[in-house]
């Protein structure tokens, strides 16, 4: 193992002569990290070979060729889903049944459809369709999840940013991008368990977002709860009610919901969802009728035999919960051990989701993660939560430990943490 | 049952008083006909439960986690789907693996994506974007498959109509289409066993296609080859080489083809693939790339283990065969019993596909649906093979046999022979 370093003196407080010798056991250390050999990757959250193991009863159902209205799942048709899987995942949303719709394997895929129809024919409430307009900009808190900036970035969408805090993003400066600029038309936002902060956003916050001033009138928030029941500790922390905040101010059409079963059961084979005002659903549904005859309502029903019901999730996560909390303890750990007190790194401790949001030294992260893969580990790229990929101060790092094994995250966690010692000796050494 | 008639005197060659005597015999008949208090729908192409229980097996599988590449499958990743399942699909549409991807439940989704990336981002081959051109024009055989137009129109694609003949459609009227106008950017064609005319494009009519000379230099003719398997008579048409043919006239990136399992196992929870040059696949996994993670792997595994591979496939559309073509035996001994030789109707005799193409005299087609429809039998809608509905001679309707059971078939279309007589000597009787 690498050895834990016995002072907790800031390295920024360190005399020259105390810091060139840190350097210098940083980069021992270093180099015995090297020497493993090891071959571990923390890149993406995907749910460890135990999780889908939970779900493996999936694969013997569904045991009926029926739903509960009598209509035969193998067939074409049913647009909207399965009544009794959109039970279950209203139930697990709040919201009601009547709003959601079941989908495919993907809620990517549901919200790049929302983007490209109010691209394409805008909303229910846009004075002409989205592409029509000189620049659309969305609002995006950051670090942020990468495959929704991407996303915009490919779609030719501009991107503008604001810190995402403990309790959500920064409303103060959400208002002041959205209040007079009729270009912003929209924002992404992980309420709950955020990628890859942790954050949970309150209700005070969702509340403020759903009634605040905006100069577009089609404005739109995408409400990405993927980690809605992704709880790591017994607080099984309830999300805001966004259409109901929104209904209740007046702006029913503003938030659209998305969800999955993607780390509930399989990741690639689960169950999306998507959640909105009666006006959105409609427009949704009837862009979707030109492009589907309707889906994979076997999985569907698949899915609703293995769980029951909402109640059956929520034990099932419980399962996950039991896998994976020990990881993110590893996590903790293992920063808090080589880095604690040293002054170059905070660190999220998540009580759901699935990433760990490290902030190293200023002007480090990509010097981390070449360091890391350089030492056999292979981590997010620096600034990938950001759009376009550019984290301005190179110090935002995403760590995702729920794939390989425990033992694995322990050693790749050690290693992080001399990397990212190593990589702030180095700087502070350079910059004297 | 419904009195065959006696006669088969054309109807246009009867004196008045004839004539007379003719409609109030159907007259009588189409109220016999009321009196049993059908109600039957021939109006989409399903399969039967029947043909659904073929598949049953699926339910059960996979029996492993893994693919042939070790990957998991229910994990997410894979875009381009399992190499097993294009290997089977490379197999049924004759082309390499290395061009096919397999995707998820919907290979209509899949023609959306691909419209709609041509328009968004042009293709590899594309000047701009099609979105910024004046007009985007497609060529259009018809009669043809409601859905590929309702999309077009959906996506502001304007619509060129040629005929559809035996050998697929009418090159000559293509060419002059799109040998000067840059706007005709596209074709759809199905074309085995054509939706609804049961037309098999000749080798010869789809080397014409491919290589003829086109004013847009990103000509696509989406080939959607959704019944390339499903022969009705024991001789199994293979279909033109279209990526071939393409390549060898220069134009590789003309033709981009389209399949699923959806007829062969289950209707909505099949798989369905794509197949198109190399500069084509990379084109759409680009796109899709910001869309989706990957497709339902374990669905494809799934159907991979059913199978085995193209010839299990194969051998298990004969059993299809066995189910559905005594249906469309009822229809044509339906048909030639009641209406054989009046001069009022012609229809086809497909080997394969899911429909009969009954063309009825002119201007009556929409009173035949709606005599039918007063009779308690659903038809599609006159003209519904038509871009915007619209058939300019009021003939066309099209037969789906498969769903109902085959009594069905044979009461339903009994009464539809009446309701094709009784329109045409309302007509001739009013036409004097």
């Amino acid at each position: 193992m690498v050895p834990v370093t016995s002072s907790t003196q800031p390295l920024t407080d360190l005399a020259p002569d105390q810091l060139a010798e840190r350097l210098s056991a940083a980069q021992a250390d270093y180099q015995d990290l090297q020497a493993k050999g090891l071959k571990l990757d923390l890149t993406r959250g995907k749910p460890g070979a135990d999780q889908l193991d939970l779900s493996q009863g999936l694969l013997g159902l569904p045991t009926t060729n029926k739903d509960r209205s009598g209509a035969d799942v193998r067939n074409y048709g049913g647009l909207e889903g399965l009544a009794e899987m959109r039970e279950i995942f209203a139930d697990l949303l709040s919201v009601d049944t009547a709003r959601v719709i079941a989908g495919g394997n993907s809620s990517l895929t549901m919200m790049y459809q929302v983007v490209t129809w109010l691209l394409s024919h805008g909303g229910p409430d846009s004075p002409r369709p989205w592409a029509q307009e000189d620049t659309v900009k969305f609002v995006c808190p950051v670090p942020g999840y990468d495959r929704h900036f991407t996303m915009l970035a490919e779609l030719g969408i501009e991107m503008v940013t604001v810190p995402m805090r403990e309790d959500g993003p920064d409303v103060r400066a959400v208002r002041a991008l959205v209040a007079d600029d009729p270009q912003v038309k929209g924002m992404w936002l992980v309420p709950t368990y955020a990628n890859p902060t942790g954050s949970v956003t309150s209700t005070e916050v969702a509340a403020e977002l759903m009634a605040m001033p905006t100069a577009a009138p089609d404005f739109r928030i995408l409400w990405d709860n993927a980690y809605a029941v992704h709880h790591l500790t017994d607080v099984e922390t309830k999300s805001a009610d966004a259409l109901g905040l929104a209904s209740a101010s007046g702006n029913p059409n503003r938030p659209i919901m998305f969800a999955s079963t993607s780390k509930i059961t399989f990741a690639g084979a689960g169950v999306a969802a998507l959640a909105a005002s009666p006006e959105n659903k409609e427009w949704f549904l009837k862009r979707l009728s030109y492009a589907s005859i309707g889906p994979d309502k076997v999985n569907q029903l698949r899915h609703v035999e293995f769980f029951g019901d909402a109640e059956g999730i929520r034990a099932h996560m419980r399962k996950h919960r039991d896998l994976i909390a020990p990881k993110f303890a590893a996590v903790e750990d293992a920063l808090t051990a080589r880095l604690d007190g040293l002054g170059i790194a905070t660190w999220s401790r998540p009580i759901g989701g699935y990433f760990v949001d490290l902030n190293v030294l200023d002007g480090t992260a990509a010097r981390v993660v070449q360091l890391a893969k350089e030492a056999g580990i292979a981590l997010t790229p620096a600034g990938s939560a950001f759009p376009h990929g550019d984290d301005p101060d190179d110090r935002n790092i995403r760590l995702a430990p729920t794939f390989p094994a425990l033992a694995e995250v322990e050693t790749a966690m050690a290693g992080v943490a001399v990397c990212v010692e190593l990589a702030a000796a180095e700087k502070l050494a350079a910059d004297g």
